[in-house]
């Protein structure tokens, strides 16, 4: 790369998020935009909650003679001293052209391409604090794992954000765990942008490509619940390189983190969520030690519930490949139910003989799993509609976790 | 069941060998045999090749005192006196209606349904021994895993069978293990079953229905090497109740192995031979200690590999929705890349420092694995088309096991 761009402008980055995910992103695109500044300025903001911490031992820089461990500073002042983020992602090495900025409205305010990367709960107050100080024609990645289900409807992270803000936003999700990307170990990632025909290149099988001479477009999202909503799209400056499938691969993809990237949001937003409810199946039957012929009936019973929810719920905009061969589908899955947490404590839980809860109180100090909130959230939305027999691997994990029915009987149900 | 059947006459069934996948096979057809009398004879005969043997200690019926561990008697008579196979399904009680027969040939003359379920090299020997000699509107299932490819082309075992004795033959294969389905252990399997228009009753996306007044059909089917061949396929009589998709649910599926009958022959077949391969790479990137990503990350792109295989070389004829979703395909992957023998054999190459030649022949006294053999007679087959580079995964499995590249490179060779 760093070859002469015919274009006048660069894009600038940000991260909004900081946790061990959210640096190992940092980590990734500052490695990309520092080898590529055809496309991309050098430098890339990440916002990071401002904290007082000490450097820990398991820190690079930890040297209790040193004035930096002479107490607690600034999380972000450590960061851009030592290039380390010693609270959330200790003993990594972060490219110097990462900055830490302790404002999020400043750390985005000329950003082109802004990745989110924060828990789901900080989702709307952030979006809040940077309404309208944003780039009008700025474009997301949401980073954030699963979606967003009521008893009304499954709303996607990435159209909160972008709804939010006005812009268009993507997702990124896959078989990833944030200290092993950070480590270099080599996985695979799926990201999906699919933005209406104004800056991207890329094929998108629903829409016909078309001039990029238009202002504004308004694109239309309909939601489960039938709610239809407007987001009103700028389109890039064609000073800009556009954002297309191909500059995000260029800022995403690594040797060690293989990105395929592909326009079903919905498809790699749903993957992320779903499949925790797979895994505690997947968890109890193996702890009742059925074999691994009986956990691989398990996933592949449940990678079926996930396509069908995604074709009845999203309908002609989802691709049904993306959980069968994603990352974001099926090699999430798998790594899911092979040794993720949810999978852990399901299998304790038939070890031990204890309800899920009780695992959560001991193993997790109370936290909640993901897949039991997902699974209580669905089963709500499935009753609704009336649905729950349609899908009854996921109907039995919900019914196992409130009590109604036993793990030995998941063949049989599932059977019907 | 067992209601009066509007057909005079009832299917007659054959297993064609008594290893423990045939005698776990031949018991769960015997179970359904006897529960649903209105289509099938009671009785399922089981052809055991005849051998001296000893009750061993595993046995339900070793006992040193008794008559029948006074020295070596015929297989066959231990079988039917004890109905266990005491030399290769030892503790399993079997079904009082299963037969073992010493000649192939009495045990399928009246069958109208055949099960063949014997070590591959076997199968031209036992179809040259029964040819002429079955009834000829019988049906084949083939329960042998894998495919026979050469540098020529890819043969199914099902096509071999039915070209060599004149039927039809569809096949069998999911994420079983012999001796889990025989303590009922639940899991799932796929039947592959798509006969030309005689007596499925099954759609069959390929072709038309037609009325079953046909008496003789000439089917067609061309291999890879482009060598059209045909089999006279007699209709069954219709005092048998047809041979479609639900009889051989009935005849196969039990509370502890769910089945799902597919038309896809190629595909069914394919997924048991393929995923060797895909194993081996994921047993060396286990044994590397990449983490659970990058194993789940090699078992995505050996699943794409195995889809465009499928493609590839079976075209129309193949629904690449069998590797994907189906028990034979991702279920079947996914097990044989947990604890199979493939993949634990490559893990302890790698932990071991030693050529998987070497794990071999410490740990399977000197027998081959089946992926080493797959991979490099897949390989000699791509390269003779001149495809190595479409199928980076399964090219460095082949350069691996030749030495002629490393497990580490493994990543930056499929990238591209």
């Amino acid at each position: 790369m760093g070859s002469l761009s015919p274009h006048l402008r660069k894009h600038k980055v940000a991260v909004v998020g900081s946790g061990n995910w959210g640096t190992a992103i940092a980590k990734i695109v500052a490695e990309n935009t520092a080898s590529n500044d055809s496309l991309f300025e050098r430098d890339v903001e990440m916002w990071v909650f401002e904290e007082k911490v000490e450097i820990p031992k398991n820190s690079r820089h930890y040297d209790p003679s040193s004035p930096l461990c002479q107490g607690p500073q600034n999380l972000t002042e450590i960061i851009n001293k030592t290039h380390e983020n010693v609270k959330y992602l200790p003993g990594i090495a972060l490219p110097e052209n990462i900055h830490a900025n302790p404002s999020v409205v400043d750390a985005v305010k000329d950003s082109t391409i802004l990745i989110f990367n924060l828990p789901h709960q900080f989702i709307n107050k952030t979006c809040e604090q940077i309404k309208g100080k944003i780039l009008p024609y700025a474009r997301g990645i949401s980073c954030i794992k699963g979606v967003d289900v009521t008893e009304e409807g499954v709303s996607l992270f990435s159209e909160t954000i972008g709804k939010t803000l006005g812009i268009y936003c993507g997702a990124l999700s896959g078989a990833n765990i944030a200290n092993e990307v950070a480590q270099e170990k080599w996985c695979e990632s799926s990201i999906a942008y699919d933005p209406p025909h104004l800056d991207s290149k890329a094929p998108s099988p629903n829409r016909s490509p078309s001039a990029s001479t238009v202002d504004v477009v308004h694109f239309e999202h309909k939601d489960v619940s039938g709610q239809l909503s407007q987001v009103k799209l700028q389109p890039l400056p064609s000073e800009y390189p556009p954002i297309d499938h191909t500059v995000l691969k260029t800022l995403f993809h690594r040797p060690y983190f293989h990105i395929r990237v592909v326009s079903d949001v919905a498809g790699v937003s749903l993957g992320g969520a779903l499949k925790n409810i797979v895994a505690l199946a997947a968890g109890w039957v193996d702890g009742m030690g059925w074999g691994d012929n009986a956990k691989a009936a398990i996933m592949r019973v449940g990678l079926l519930e996930m396509v069908k929810f995604g074709e009845k719920f999203f309908g002609a905009t989802i691709d049904t490949r993306t959980f069968t061969e994603e990352s974001a589908g099926v090699a999430d899955l798998i790594t899911s139910c092979s040794g993720g947490r949810n999978f852990r404590c399901a299998k304790l839980s038939i070890e031990r003989k204890q309800p899920i809860d009780k695992i959560e109180e001991t193993e997790l100090n109370g936290q909640k799993l993901q897949g039991t909130l997902t699974a209580v959230e669905v089963n709500k939305f499935l009753k609704k509609q009336g649905l729950e027999d349609e899908f009854p691997l996921f109907t039995a994990v919900y019914r196992i976790l409130e009590g109604s029915m036993s793990v030995e009987s998941i063949p049989s149900y599932i059977e019907r």
